[in-house]
């Protein structure tokens, strides 16, 4: 996969990484709608891509298309596991591609920089995959802000955590070799492999979602190793916890909170640090850095503003307002889908879908994904500012809380939690759903005050480790009912219903 | 001058930073030719703006342009020493300006990043100064590109030794905004004033030419303080010889060395340093980084050409090439000067003038300017070469080698040299001629040995520091026939002669 972020483009062909953990029908449509010409497999996903194949030939016969709808399919076997699969009658093994290769060739050269060079699917937590295309001048900007703004120096040695297809490695494919480093490449993300690793290799830096932060925090003993030398992280997706941060820097991590979306190349704010904070005490630091930040060197502009006055939001820390973006490293747009797109952008600006405010200091806090906002007797409800509170329990592991329909108040919090396994400080203390609440209520304006805690034994999360709000929702808006007219054990009986569910999908995929 | 970096390019105009080393004659032709529209002075160059301004007024009496040929002025008085004065009926200070200044004003929106940001002139070593055109694109990934290229971090404290009128601080002016630093302006570069505002303000990066080294280095101990954490000092212009390098480091100072020139707004290679050479020798380190080294990120492309064929020289670190360089970053072109423009650029490629060697590890080193080669029976020999084996002599300050007319070779190598007040090491030794022959003689083969060595008290320079060959070569020419033909005496009322000139010169410029 890293070698394919110069070849292809080197080839003039335009690359597209696909989420190892989606579904073959959804690979399949992937397939289908960026009309693939070369589909290169490890051998480890020979089956799902069997399936996807299966499911894209299915679909295309008959059709006149048929047969250059089906591409090419080049099988990478590993040095410790070659397979000697192949897949149908025209596939190549990589190895052998490469020795076919002409050593004269001359790269290609881009004529127009805004040309495309990735593709990137969506996850499609809530839709259709969409395909957003990136140009040669976008994933270039954002290579050079994102080496800027994390201050990676020369040489770094790079742990691949993050997903090369997320948003292209958040383009530190290409900045790891900007850079003149080394990149790292395990297959599992367990705390052995990363521990490991880390040790075995000197890693001065990783990318990674807070998940990450989890699986380091939980390692048993044995599968630690001590961190000598501070690893850099840059981490993304939700913003973490205070708590979590303080005690991953604890750990020899040294963590910079970034902010983006797929749509905007990945990160597009870096929360810069500061020399002074340093002075101020932890967990005052731990606030500081779980704000979004500032714009990232190459972005144009970012901004809050009323979308139904254009107008920016004042610096005051309070007023919230919907994160906009414009610039060169905004995606050109949805493949073949120029009504999306167009809904994308909003009087030049890309509409980003996240509320926050800000600060007078000019750094950005993210508040909630619009969507996500709970609406209380007219009160916006930050569904972030409600989980920072809950992850301050000493027995939460994880918490997410969405809007539950009230008959009274319109919507009210609902609070979903799934507890550590063994809280070291709270060994023979059951931690009920009254516990949650009253330390909410010790913490939280009372109407901000989650009106039901659901017990999970992990939150349903997309592909890339997103806690998936929108099945939560599904859940919740059954819940009111289940409050105020049934049994605690009839509403037990909907969450272990949903809780099978979701471990089915867990393992529909995680057998491909 | 810091301001106005930023100031004129929002409020869409063109800034043209120029250097006040000048004379008047050549600022009342930048002015002109550059039809400025405002100008801003410094209260210390009050006397040299009003004779500039008095030569542009009589040149352009009598036309009709005459009125909108006199620019706006600004004086600017400083904090210690407003001196009240006013140049013209019109002229404003500084302060009131911005006093009068417009809170509400939006600041210019660039419609194409093509647009010129600024205008710099080139010193005109041999010619009328030509006004080299930077254009907002070039400048930005200029600017990206030196603080990558030079891995400057968050919040520097940086020092203006390098005047921001050359290219722009090398667009650390923007740079060191981007970054979110600290500037120190100083009056004087003095090794008092630069030793001490490094050690008041902790200083953590500066840009100089050589010449500085030597400012340091023969810095009185009472001019002198400890530099406590190591100063991060990118130096371009002449190569800096290797033992001069090694001195400065041993200072506290830490150099990367940086190849550019004002075309390519500012440098275009910088000597990327590589860990594994921490293992190397002193000496050997010094070799490595007295290299021009690998491209900057945002270039497009540095080659070595044999410009009659156009084919890149071999990696072999001995093909002599000219240097050439392609990308947004190099000039838009000469202001008003399409000869001078096409001549500028070859086949696509902006040709350096400057030969040199590409290793086999990619890096370039600059073997000569190619109108400094000296061609001797045949041979090529670099006077860059000649100079580092001169600087190793202990008692020589200043070395500059050019051709010499030879009625057998065609040219052969003739330094000029300044030596050092009082060396310690060689307290009582005269050094003569002959010394440095038997010097060069060990160090180098023997048809690129001096055949006559000059002493000077100072070598001619530009208003930038750099060396004046021409003015050198000039005398080369007539010493020939002195070698031959005349006394020692002769030549030596020769040598005064020259000196005298130059020193008008300088005195001439001083007095302004």
């Amino acid at each position: 996969m890293y070698e394919m972020h110069f070849a292809v483009p080197m080839a003039g062909a335009v690359l597209n990484g696909i989420n190892t953990r989606l579904d073959p029908k959804t690979i399949a449509i992937v397939l289908r709608h960026s009309e693939t010409k070369a589909l290169f497999v490890d051998y480890k996903y020979m089956p799902l891509a069997r399936e996807a194949l299966r499911l894209l030939m299915d679909e295309v016969k008959g059709s006149m298309a048929a047969k250059s709808s089906i591409p090419l399919v080049v099988v990478i076997d590993d040095v410790d596991s070659p397979t000697g699969v192949r897949l149908g009658d025209y596939s190549l093994e990589y190895e052998q591609l490469i020795y076919k290769g002409d050593r004269k060739f001359v790269p290609d050269e881009i004529e127009d920089e805004w040309d495309p060079i990735a593709l990137n699917y969506t996850s499609g937590t809530t839709s259709a995959p969409k395909g957003v295309v990136y140009s040669h001048r976008g994933a270039y900007l954002s290579t050079l802000s994102l080496i800027l703004g994390w201050e990676m120096g020369s040489e770094p040695v790079y742990l691949w955590t993050l997903p090369m297809f997320h948003c292209n490695g958040w383009t530190f494919t290409w900045g790891v070799a900007a850079r003149g480093g080394t990149n790292v490449c395990i297959r599992n993300t367990t705390a052995h492999e990363i521990y490991s690793n880390i040790a075995l290799h000197k890693v001065t830096h990783m990318c990674c979602a807070p998940i990450i932060f989890n699986i380091l925090l939980e390692a048993k003993p044995q599968e630690r190793r001590e961190i000598t030398t501070p690893v850099e992280i840059l981490t993304g997706g939700a913003p973490p916890p205070p708590m979590l941060l303080e005690k991953i820097e604890q750990l020899g991590f040294h963590v910079v909170h970034a902010y983006g979306l797929t749509e905007a190349t990945g990160p597009a704010l870096v929360c810069e640090w500061q020399a002074k904070w340093n002075q101020l005490s932890r967990p005052e630091q731990a606030k500081l850095k779980a704000r979004q930040g500032v714009s990232i060197l190459t972005l144009g502009d970012v901004d809050i503003k009323d979308l139904a006055t254009m107008e920016s939001v004042p610096h005051d820390g309070k007023t919230m307002g919907e994160i906009v973006l414009r610039g060169s490293s905004i995606m050109k747009g949805y493949l073949k889908d120029e009504n999306a797109t167009s809904k994308a952008f909003h009087k030049g600006w890309f509409v980003t879908g996240d509320m926050g405010v800000i600060h007078p200091d000019g750094y950005i806090e993210i508040k909630d994904r619009s969507k996500d906002v709970i609406i209380s007797g007219g009160e916006n409800i930050s569904s972030v500012e409600l989980e920072s509170v809950l992850y301050k329990h000493p027995s939460v592991l994880e918490a997410a809380v969405v809007a539950m329909p009230h008959p009274r108040w319109g919507e009210s919090p609902c609070a979903f939690i799934t507890l550590k396994e063994d809280s070291p400080d709270h060994h023979a203390v059951v931690v009920t759903e009254a516990n949650i609440i009253a330390h909410c209520r010790k913490n939280l304006a009372g109407f901000m005050v989650p009106k039901k805690v659901v017990f999970m034994d992990g939150l349903p999360k997309t592909s890339t480790g997103k806690i998936q709000k929108f099945q939560l929702r599904a859940l919740a808006k059954t819940l009111e009912f289940t409050v105020r007219e049934t049994s605690n054990q009839s509403n037990r009986e909907e969450q272990d219903q949903f809780r099978d569910q979701h471990h089915e999908q867990i393992m529909a995929s995680s057998r491909l």
